[in-house]
């Protein structure tokens, strides 16, 4: 963050001005930095060939959507493609250690994609994470130090990076999980005719719903798109600081939260998560645990085994469309693997 | 089978005699079905967005490998693509149940494409069934029989199918899933410039490799490319009745199988994958437990989290490679997702 005014940091760099052919892009085997002309530069990349994912369609109560499987990823989630762009930072830095406070896909995803670079990679979880993800940190090759709680992780991954000469990759502050985020973007470029008129998009410390704005502008800025789609931000009823930035009051927020991949109070790039939602004129949509249950019921029904966080965006769309919005080419990103979950999505899909 | 000979029967349909263009495969939503010139034809086509799997490249101990990742399908494996095809035959027969006796990746493929299309799934597993994958059968929405064993369960399947006026679909014997690998080839055909000189395949029942196969010959036929790969079968010392057929002899079998995904005493079509190899100027390679879990080792600790079985591929490529091959440009079949079974990698591969 920025010393004076502790806002986040963004990454200033000349970018291409052209995206590649088709033919090179699928003969490309370097996931993301196949669009290194848009992307920042460094000396070492990191990859193990993300991106790219498929788009599928399905009918959801007679709603034609378009859902792209970012659990299709080498590691299960979108994360994949920020941990490629941010342990690439830290090889360039020669950091001897990566460190990141999540027990979640970002921690996954940062354990392996250091591991397999050379970098140790430390995960630093409270004490409460579940223990199926642990272990696939585990498997990755990753140290794991247990805190007492997310705040104690937030303020132990900073102090044990600087103790071990590593570099600390907080991906809800880094710019480099946004900038990666675009490659969403490009790659929906290739594989439909014309963009989505609006996009769903699990919101939490709004990586991904800046990196598809960013995106989207690149697309319209180099002249290959004439507008960018409408971005819709969907929370939960725990953790809906964009709904209260943009619509004011709080929601009475639910005992348990289905989605524990978006749940964060304060996120430091809110003003900028306004700011694009409303440029795009989308909007901010909050779903309870009811309509995430539902809305991930539909999916799984549909063999769409993505975890409950995904879910969030189907939820989100079902609402806008029962509150009589229409949409003729919606999408839903789908942000994560079920595959990792099976237990929990038993427990929450079954009666 | 053939009720004469007891042979496995095959389909006989008209090809057609081109591939689509790399733009239209591109912005295809229909999973194998963007190749539906290609594949049998069925009134009522099952997909779940399968199929066009990265190629991804490493490199071991200094041999470069590309990596063809079917752990990205759907449902996390290869039998995806032929569940696709065999679910599409049935429903359109208008079967009202489809019964499969398998409890690892075709039962959870087979249940999820047929739930999602409407079609009751009943897979039939033995007592012996990792509960890992039962869970996600059963998340798949399929009705789960238990049988004493594997044999018992391949006599109980095609009762339940009559019974419950049910297709019943066994992936060893039906043709559909070896058509449906076909489209591997095909996939490769756009995704690199030049084929690999060696394809190493994990071969049981022999469907992929009979798949890639009949693919490769068809883009010889219809002029795409010179010449097909050298196809190498991949099997384990506990089961490996193509060396056998090939070579001579029986090898000592291990006490424990650590590749579960490959574990058929005798294949129904032995002869015809065995002049496939032949025909391909390919090969055989056995590979001990001892050898699966280095080369899985290897593989995770490049952020691939495949399951064990997708690493006898490696592991065969890796003998193949000791023994004095040299090979520019071997491709592996990474055929399943680890993140079904992290638990049991765990146990495989720490020390």
């Amino acid at each position: 963050m920025c010393p004076k005014c502790g806002s986040p940091l963004d990454l200033e760099y000349r970018r291409g001005d052209i995206l590649p052919e088709l033919r090179d892009i699928i003969r490309c085997r370097d996931g993301i930095w196949c669009f290194q002309q848009l992307l920042p530069r460094y000396r070492y990349r990191a990859t193990l060939g993300e991106g790219f994912t498929r788009i599928v369609g399905l009918r959801v109560n007679g709603v034609k959507v378009m859902a792209k499987m970012e659990s299709q990823n080498p590691t299960g989630s979108f994360k994949d493609r920020g941990a490629a762009l941010a342990v690439s930072m830290a090889l360039s830095m020669n950091a001897k250690a990566v460190v990141e406070d999540s027990s979640g896909n970002a921690g996954i995803a940062t354990a392996c994609y250091s591991k397999t670079h050379g970098v140790s990679p430390i995960i630093v979880a409270p004490s409460t994470a579940p223990k199926g993800k642990l272990d696939l940190i585990r498997l990755c090759g990753a140290e794991v130090v247990i805190a007492r709680d997310r705040e104690h992780a937030a303020t132990l991954a900073p102090r044990i990076a600087i103790e071990r000469s590593g570099a600390y990759l907080p991906h809800t502050w880094l710019p480099h999980h946004i900038e990666a985020m675009k490659t969403i973007a490009f790659e929906m470029h290739y594989q439909v005719d014309e963009l989505p008129e609006a996009i769903f998009v699990p919101t939490s410390s709004g990586t991904l719903l800046l990196g598809l704005y960013r995106g989207f502008k690149d697309l319209v800025r180099l002249g290959y798109r004439d507008r960018i789609p409408r971005l819709i931000a969907v929370q939960t009823r725990s953790f809906h600081p964009i709904y209260t930035a943009m619509k004011g009051g709080e929601l009475e927020p639910e005992e348990e939260n289905l989605a524990d991949g978006i749940s964060i109070k304060r996120p430091p790039r809110l003003r900028e998560i306004v700011d694009a939602v409303n440029d795009s004129k989308g909007d901010v949509v909050v779903v309870s645990n009811q309509e995430i249950k539902r809305a991930l019921k539909e999916l799984i029904s549909r063999g769409m085994i993505v975890e409950p966080t995904s879910a969030v965006s189907l939820a989100g769309l079902l609402r806008s469309v029962e509150s009589g919005s229409v949409f003729e080419r919606a999408m839903v990103i789908l942000t994560g693997s079920g595959l990792k979950v099976v237990q929990r999505m038993i427990e929450i899909v079954q009666p």
